[in-house]
């Protein structure tokens, strides 16, 4: 089994955590704030048995999990032994870079060194370091422990055994890694998410349909086959001849509207307006976190669902 | 209970009368091939039990719902009492012209004149009825029995009424109508997969990821959250203070790259190869059609479960 340590244990390392040590990998908490390992493990606590609830321990008693989760004190003592480090510190370039070269410094050299970075290049913060041909992003979507996609992205030096290892750890703590091959900003989801989004937000701009209509669009629409398909084999049953056939067959449609693509709207100009109106109508400010819990319970069914479904129906 | 012609039962055709007929609505269908809606009622036969299986038809038999869809031989005799024309003819302009002038003139005055095209804004074929308030496009996501969300297109002469009557008559079936207010290439959930398939081309034709990589972000990442949430309901709960919050923390990611995503990439040229070889890899041609009855029994599957959460966590 592995040994990880989880640097930066705010938001985003505490629920790395929970994936991990639910793997049964053995986890050391480190965060320059001496408090925020403890507050990372009280949170930990009140999310494993909501887990446990909804089937997805593995079968797994909540307290077999913690007993895998220890905050330790100091950096140097966290990276003893370690197979991975998954850092999470604050997305700004220069403390990545002290963070890294701290990394590179103290990890054994066998230790493979990931940064959850959602916004910065994994070149930008390793090129000088002797180690660097370990280091990559491992960035997932929030929750991690609810949502199997993470996305590992190499700089032009991550050796491809860093990659493959690191595919392989995710992979054995139930994740569905995405292997980019080089690196790009906005990585592959936020990519896809952003190009979404720019539409969605020039429809309600330009007056075309609601906010709620876009997430109907969505949530009663397109995502349910992407859900369990993804776009590419959702088109690829849309004609009878698969994939080629839709292209020769819808091609026109798409490039007809892309024109229509190339004007971006501000998101923070008057449009914001009418967003945030709408969904404040929808949702009061004070029933954000409440809707929050909600959002984490669905993934939680929708986890088990999608178990059920692989089961009976197959992948 | 309203009385329905299905003008075209083909493909789009037979799905609408599933949908229209387990809402209890009296479904004529009507071809121009004699035999055609003769064989979509062997095609509906055949789904209507596994439909029953899943819970999926409101616990009526599947005779009961059959005893609601008559094949009629005469168009006249189709449209007559009818309050909704749903038509279903082929893509082109010319046909949908003559169809079109044909409904107006013999529906009664008081029937919704609806086109399910997915290419072709309403306006483009009803300017000059005499009856070109009351038509509209309503375009579904296939199959609209287990898909609920089809948009509603307005010409800029369609009447509110028109809008509302249909929405009232989407909803009554289960549907979640998406009322545009006017007219564009693409509707809306063309345009926003549109934006998302362009972004997927892009990043396996530029040699970031595998086709395959692309279907993982989505089904194992994005279109989790957006199968129940919608992408604005998503970034509204992915900042501590709601949409606003997340449009001024995170905007300039997206537009930052969003100069990268001014250029399109043939769909049909080289990287079609890579698609197809991918997808023919995972799926041989012979297997296309087994896929497809594996997705339509998914989205059942996800139709009872969003049903069992929206029982239990609430909308």
């Amino acid at each position: 089994m592995a040994r990880i340590a989880i640097v930066g244990t705010g938001f985003v390392g505490r629920a790395w955590a929970i994936s991990y040590a639910r793997a049964g990998y053995d986890i050391a908490l480190w965060d320059q704030d001496a408090d925020a390992a403890r507050k990372a493990l009280d949170y930990i606590v009140g999310v494993l048995p909501d887990l446990a609830a909804n089937d997805l321990t593995d079968g797994q008693a909540p307290e077999v999990i913690l007993d895998r989760l220890k905050p330790v004190a100091r950096l140097a003592e966290a990276l003893e032994g370690v197979d991975h480090v998954q850092e999470n510190t604050p997305e700004n370039l220069e403390v990545k870079r002290a963070v890294f070269a701290e990394l590179d410094r103290l990890a054994a050299p066998e230790a493979v060194l990931a940064s959850s970075t959602s916004a910065l290049l994994p070149s930008a913060f390793t090129e000088g370091l002797p180690g660097r041909r370990r280091c990559l992003v491992v960035h997932p979507l929030n929750p991690p422990y609810l949502i199997p996609a993470a996305e590992l992205v190499p700089a032009p030096w991550t050796s491809p055994e860093t990659m493959e290892r690191t595919a392989d750890l995710l992979r054995r703590a139930g994740h569905a890694p995405i292997v980019m091959k080089r690196e790009i900003d906005g990585f592959l989801m936020n990519r896809l998410q952003g190009a979404l989004l720019e539409e969605a937000f020039r429809l309600v701009a330009d007056g075309y349909a609601s906010v709620e209509d876009v997430d109907i669009g969505l949530r009663d629409g397109l995502a349910l086959r992407w859900s369990f398909m993804g776009p590419f084999e959702t088109i690829d049953l849309n004609a009878p001849g698969g994939v080629r056939d839709y292209v020769l067959r819808y091609q026109q449609i798409y490039s007809n509207i892309f024109p229509s693509m190339q004007r971006r709207v501000d998101w923070a100009g008057p449009v914001i307006e009418t967003v945030e109106a709408d969904r404040r109508k929808r949702l009061p400010p004070s029933d954000l976190g409440r809707r929050a819990m909600w959002r984490d319970r669905q993934l939680m069914a929708l986890a088990a669902h999608k178990r059920r479904t692989r089961r009976e129906l197959g992948d």
